[in-house]
């Protein structure tokens, strides 16, 4: 494997500006949101066709250097973290919409596409994209990690929006995974395989997406309880009566306090729910009252419900700024978030023991969850400069995740796995993820495609200066 | 190869009523509801745990025997019909209703467990299973074939419903293909992989199934269009709006004649929208106003509704009776369902295509569609004792399923491939088709899991008996 000559070989089908080695370019593409770190990629790419990727994805295999696609660089797992030598393929010069149709309820967009890019296009027909990270992420980021958000509990998470991925293979080869059509019975389920796999089976150069009318009508709520318990509890009974929620976010007593504090907010600071309601007005306002019902049965402390957009906009502002908050909040410290996803029944019991183990481990951080789907994050805030800090953090993060897997959860609710949770793929599918490893051996049989990431590979070259 | 000692081998862990050679029993297992016909299979096993199974699966390894699972036979392209000599597992005695949890809204059964049986358990917690093919089908089955139907609109396919599989390996070796979370973003999605892949990758001997609390309310509709056009581009509007559809199902003339006919009904025999509506009472009486407005853009002659229990009943029974009248209607024929679904948009055009070709081809038919998918089905009435005829109905249905592809649609819906639609996976998944073949190699590779059906195998053995 020679790096030179293989950006030798890149000259040939390339422009000379899709081709960088800039060393600040380089070092911006070797790191994401996250607090992992790895090496330096050793060359930048840009491609802007299906043509240019298959190209390069065919010299990569020709000279076996490893490949790590690039979205904005948002992941939280090191996804795009370098662990050996290799080139990045930065996907953002693709990024047109190349087709709305409305009638259908689709959308086709190249991967450097941003979600906020193709909302504001999508509004223009009335239409929107359901999926919300948080994050401004591309949506070729979005699908390679399977990620999703506050509206999952409604719309659904990333890989049930895809229809149809066009993906280049480790050879070179071109293939799609789906069709336009609403479902199917045909053939292998690549669609689901390919969404979530993290670029270890392809790189995805285009996706046809599922979009939604936008809401007739729309409601927010804000309501307090006495305990986690009792808020998780009221959404449980909430989820089986079919009222129509779009979002409902848990904040604990520190994440609340934080937000007052960096926001200037007043909000009570006990266990709430922010809640979005999307239906017609009249259904809406029959939900109200039954809404008001039930959580009375689990002693909610107060409900209240905004219509107006501005005031909806607020609340969801403040949600959103959350990480923010801990952020500005904890200068010089670098923020670590867990994300374990346990069935609903469990959530009430995993958010209070991540509670006991903030303290009993002396870390700083709050608890947030996507209630409606069991998943929760906790925001540690570390020092990194010190180790014994970020050794309490790895183990509280690695007692979160037995936890959950403990209670037949996940380790990862939407993060991903990328560099930093490959450890707990054996524990977390024991004999399935041997399949997993073949579909991957199959696929990618030098191992060139985002080595590293997702599974444990036997033999792989392990980075031992990643932290 | 030896069935014989294959068989010998059952009884070291089988119990002598767990192992059957009867004739009419090896008769009963080796047909369909299709009209594909093939071997008679050699022996049907009857497992009563994941254990028997993964023994079985043992046994037939060691012994290269192809193995064929199966439920209760109500495949439509000759899934579950041998084309070479097998064992036919029948998974009817593993049919327990494992765990219902309301809290989770999950639920845990034995492949044998009926749709109907389910619903049964489920109401008594206020919950109920939303897939529903029309057959009675096995869960293990539904989960086998991906199956869907009239309430996918709403509540997704089959594939959505799947947590979890416990899965029998070609080796014997057993695996969990997802967990009790609500999502995940680790590893592979081996859940999407395994639904819908037909028994080529292994026996499904558990699933955990999402279900949803039933709705507070339900309204049923029926309007009637100048033309299949009109009535199409009413539903795109309809769900583009938001209305909350749960099913809506076109039903054409000839469809209507044959309805009106065999259950002495009075319906106006033009393009008629069946449809359910899932919400509150205010919300959809809110609705009701809106819809009113919707259709009339589009010239809909009529639209009435029912709350009705009776009523509402009566429609959809009408509706789900539609094969048996043109069964009824025509003895000595039998059915063959056409299953092309295409983007929503193209859906008019092809119910248009499909009616001309009844004519040029001179075959008898009505159209009916799960008109929110763009799946629509051609129920053809065939004398298979006329050779000529059954030709044209291949002729039919390949014209068909070439129009559905062209138009970036499938080939099949929600029927699934089995046997009768494998010759068409190379047109419809081009490149993609060899990377189902590699992952099917890897983890079958005697290709002894149910052979000759989904995918089309090099080097397999071809049934020329099979019609």
């Amino acid at each position: 494997m020679s790096v030179h000559a293989f950006v030798e070989s890149l000259h040939q089908f390339l422009q000379k500006d899709q081709i960088s080695q800039n060393e600040t370019i380089r070092e911006q593409h070797s790191v994401d949101e996250s607090y992992h770190k790895g090496q330096v990629t050793q060359v930048v790419v840009f491609p802007r066709s299906t043509d240019d990727t298959s190209q390069i994805l065919k010299a990569a295999s020709a000279h076996a250097i490893p490949v790590v696609p690039f979205g904005l660089g948002t992941s939280l797992e090191g996804h795009i973290v370098p662990v050996q030598e290799c080139v990045t393929i930065d996907f953002s010069e693709m990024n047109a919409v190349l087709e709305v149709s409305p009638d259908d309820l689709l959308v086709t967009v190249q991967p450097g596409v941003t979600r906020s890019q193709l909302n504001r296009e999508l509004k223009k027909h009335g239409l929107f994209f359901t999926v919300d990270p948080g994050a401004d992420a591309t949506l070729g980021g979005m699908a390679a990690t399977n990620a999703s958000g506050t509206t999952s509990v409604r719309y659904g998470i990333m890989r049930d929006q895809v229809r149809d991925l066009e993906v280049v293979l480790a050879s070179g080869e071109v293939i799609h995974t789906g069709s336009k059509a609403a479902k199917s019975s045909a053939g292998l389920h690549l669609n689901g395989l390919f969404v979530g796999s993290e670029g270890i089976l392809g790189c995805i150069t285009e996706l046809t997406l599922k979009v939604y009318g936008i809401p007739e009508y729309e409601m927010a709520g804000r309501a307090t309880f006495p305990s986690v318990e009792n808020a998780v509890q009221a959404v449980v009974s909430l989820l089986q009566s079919g009222i129509p929620i779009a979002r409902v976010e848990l904040l604990d007593e520190i994440s609340l306090k934080q937000l007052n504090h960096h926001q200037k907010t007043a909000y009570p600071e006990i266990p709430t729910l922010f809640m979005e309601f999307h239906g017609n007005e009249a259904g809406l306002a029959q939900d109200v009252e039954f809404m008001k019902e039930i959580v009375a049965m689990y002693d909610c402390d107060a409900i209240e419900f905004v219509t107006d957009h501005a005031e909806r906009n607020r609340l969801w502002e403040a949600r959103h700024n959350l990480a923010y908050s801990f952020i500005h909040g904890y200068p010089g410290r670098k923020m670590m978030v867990t994300d374990v996803c346990v069935p609903i029944s469990e959530l009430a019991g995993a958010v209070r023991y991540a509670q006991e183990q903030l303290v009993e481990l002396a870390l700083i951080g709050g608890v947030t969850g996507h209630v409606g789907d069991g998943n929760f994050h906790v925001i540690l805030m570390i020092d990194l400069s010190n180790p014994e800090e970020k050794q309490r953090a790895d183990v509280y993060n690695e007692r979160l995740v037995t936890y959950g897997l403990s209670r037949n959860g996940t380790s990862t609710g939407e993060h991903g796995v990328g560099y930093g949770k490959q450890k707990y793929m054996e524990e977390e599918f024991g004999a399935a993820l041997g399949i997993m490893q073949q579909i991957k051996a199959t696929l990618d049989p030098q191992c060139i495609l985002n080595p590293g990431k997702l599974l444990p590979i036997k033999g792989a070259v392990v980075n031992e200066s990643i932290v």
